[in-house]
């Protein structure tokens, strides 16, 4: 097993480093997130950061990057104090990696790579249309982290979309039946194989398989 | 398409909202998080929210729980200022599940588990022999994020230890190649299988599928 040292680690070439630190923290979420400026612009952004927060309030966030580049996003959010958040799925995996690339503000990320935006009335963010799960979010509160300049940005779930048949019976939401996708590292997209949803773990009792809606594979309920 | 609206969120049995917010963010990482305390025992704790921050320096963040639950891992980090993390694979997913039971602060989940703790020579904190792609972090900050009581906790990077052939050309690791798992909701893991990774993204120009090492596929290097 290779060890790499810390000094090794300093000596990196940049690009070299960049690849391999994005790869450690493991699978990664692939969301578009979906704003719009004050003159009526969509902007459109793939971010593999997004991470649950809480559920009661239910709160998401994001990390943004330093603002030595530029970030519509933000920007927008700012602006708006809204946005949406939409899953990526294996219909437009390429279309939304290519959301990465750097558009000028006035440029729609809709319109280059061709995905739909479809509006929800009281909802001044774009959603995407080829998105099977998506939410709307308005801002909560942004926290610097000043290590590194990048922030948390985090949002407040006002109104989800899902497709009906992927929402099980005890809330669980089957997001491999969506096509959703996974990120590994800076470029890579995977779909994914359920190997099962386990029981709910206690000290003593060793976790069993639990069917998609959360019952025992026998039928029966299952007491958490 | 189902619209839940904020108002229907705020109505819902909060077991049922708990699975559905957790589905929200899309695939998660799945990590093991080993710490030790003052009296040398190891603790082992299982993570969804572990986030890459930054690449220089190398910063990973994780979520914890507000404290009205005991959180050993955070005791441990705050005695100690370490802590590793390590990618669960297929090989241990069930093991790794089961350390969410709450085991008291002198039961060491490795025991309890069947896992095995692996000590490198300089590092207050055990790593999971098991997995095939880990770290050790010094502990950098602690965010409070006081909309819901939550901290992220933020580690600067000192040790890697990764299987050598999964560390690609251009610094990608090769995650699915170690068996490394993604949760979604709260409990059910997936497997993974590889779309392909995408050159960088520049407008105008539709992104490429590239190969493993980061070339083109007809074994050009690849200009970003």
């Amino acid at each position: 097993m290779k060890h790499l040292s810390h000094n090794q680690l300093l000596e990196m070439d940049a690009r070299y480093r960049a690849q391999l630190i994005n790869s450690l923290s493991g699978f990664k979420s692939a969301n578009l997130i979906g704003t719009r400026n004050k003159q009526n612009h969509n902007n459109l952004a793939i971010f593999s950061s997004v991470v649950h927060l809480g559920a009661s309030p239910a709160l998401v966030g994001f990390i943004t990057r330093p603002d030595i580049v530029e970030r519509h996003t933000l920007e927008n959010i700012l602006q708006t104090k809204q946005f949406t958040i939409n899953q990526v799925n294996e219909s437009f995996w390429q279309a939304a990696h290519q959301t990465s690339a750097r558009y000028d503000a006035d440029q729609s990320e809709f319109e280059q790579t061709g995905l739909t935006p479809h509006n929800v009335a009281g909802i001044n963010a774009p959603f995407v249309k080829e998105s099977h799960l998506k939410y709307a979010l308005k801002l909560r509160e942004i926290v610097p982290i000043e290590l590194n300049g990048t922030q948390l940005v985090i949002g407040e779930i006002t109104d989800i979309l899902c497709d009906d048949l992927a929402i099980k019976a005890d809330g669980y939401i089957d997001i491999e039946s969506l096509g959703t996708v996974a990120i590994s590292g800076l470029d890579s997209y995977h779909t994914s194989q359920r190997l099962s949803r386990l029981s709910y773990a206690k000290p003593e009792i060793q976790p069993i398989e639990i069917s998609l809606d959360g019952n025992t594979l026998d039928g029966n309920s299952f007491e958490i």
